[in-house]
């Protein structure tokens, strides 16, 4: 048996990326950085019509590539968004930060009644300030940022907020973009995942298809 | 600012896992192991509608939980499905293996004109059978898989056939669905991904919810 598919690495991705722009509704995005975050996550999902659930703050995404540019370390909730990142897209070999293995936070966790994911997030406070955060899994991850910001956290240079699911996953990405100034990159709704998460990622990093 | 929301990691997933039965259509599901694994993968990309496109050959998901039990390896297209699967679930302290980063694959690809995602494939081929296919990512992964069956390659105990996107994602998985006597799990069409295709395998390791 054979199978008549395309073989060759940079040839699927052309013809993915032309494919997504023939089909997608892509006219309200800004040229360049935006324009790439939305066909990226489009390919990450497969399904084109995300493209009208995503909410970009202004000039949300240039700061988060910007950030990413200057050595911003890169925060991820999930080691699966950490593992989509492609380091070899990365400007600036900049630091990618999952916390949530730390050996701290189970404990943490259970002290306080929280899940592992929001715990991780504190862990973060220290280089919070002008980072990229990126949000694929975990709504509690998300909400615990925003509680932090409220006590008084430095704001990163950008938030991709992301996670996915049917508990608290579109409420706490309607929270964030409610939030006062928040340099957002969401997927509205129940949709969102580690692989959007981690293509936001890659598409701020470098302008290459 | 205070937010209402879960916050506890057990409420969180009875409650998601509720609503995903009280919404979704299940009931053609093979009750135990089908109808398990159709919720977690729904769970995994937040819509209910995934239901209709899941393609579960007779008596695979059985067989994967079977074969995982017994110790059988898993093989994963990417490392974001490897990271997806939750080691304290499997119940055999299996393997979770992914080849794409073996140092042989860049050299290999570029002197066959193939995607390394392919390259990767063909070293999975001494423990091929009876194992754990695990594909989230790479149709190519998957159309190689088929053409090493019918190479004469052993067969896996069972295949999840979820790769995502716009080029030769839905055609693979058809492929797939269409092979001799494949145990395969199947998501159709565009639609898939590392996150469903981990969801798989945590849902074949363990009954717990």
């Amino acid at each position: 048996m054979s199978y008549d598919y395309i073989r060759e690495g940079d040839a699927i991705y052309n013809r993915s990326f032309a494919i997504i722009r023939s089909e997608a509704d892509l006219k309200r995005f800004a040229p360049s950085v935006e324009e790439r975050l939305a066909v990226r996550i489009i390919h990450a999902c497969g399904m084109t019509d995300v493209a009208a659930d995503l909410a970009f703050a202004p000039g949300a995404a240039e700061a988060g590539a910007a950030a990413l540019a200057a050595g911003a370390p890169i925060f991820c909730d999930a080691q699966m968004v950490a593992h989509g990142v492609t380091r070899a897209r990365l400007p600036a070999n900049n630091e990618v930060i999952c916390t949530l293995s730390d050996p701290s936070v189970p404990a943490q966790a259970k002290a306080r009644g929280l899940t592992r994911s929001a715990v991780a997030a504190d862990l973060w406070r220290a280089k919070l300030g002008g980072s990229v955060v990126a949000i694929g899994n975990a709504p509690t991850t998300l909400f615990r940022l925003l509680e932090m910001l409220d006590e008084g956290a430095p704001m990163p240079a950008c938030i991709i907020g992301m996670p996915v699911g049917f508990v608290g996953a579109a409420e706490s990405k309607d929270a964030l973009i409610q939030y006062p100034n928040t340099p957002h990159l969401v997927v509205r709704g129940r949709r969102g995942g580690s692989a959007m998460a981690a293509a936001a990622i890659n598409a701020l990093a470098s302008a290459k298809e």
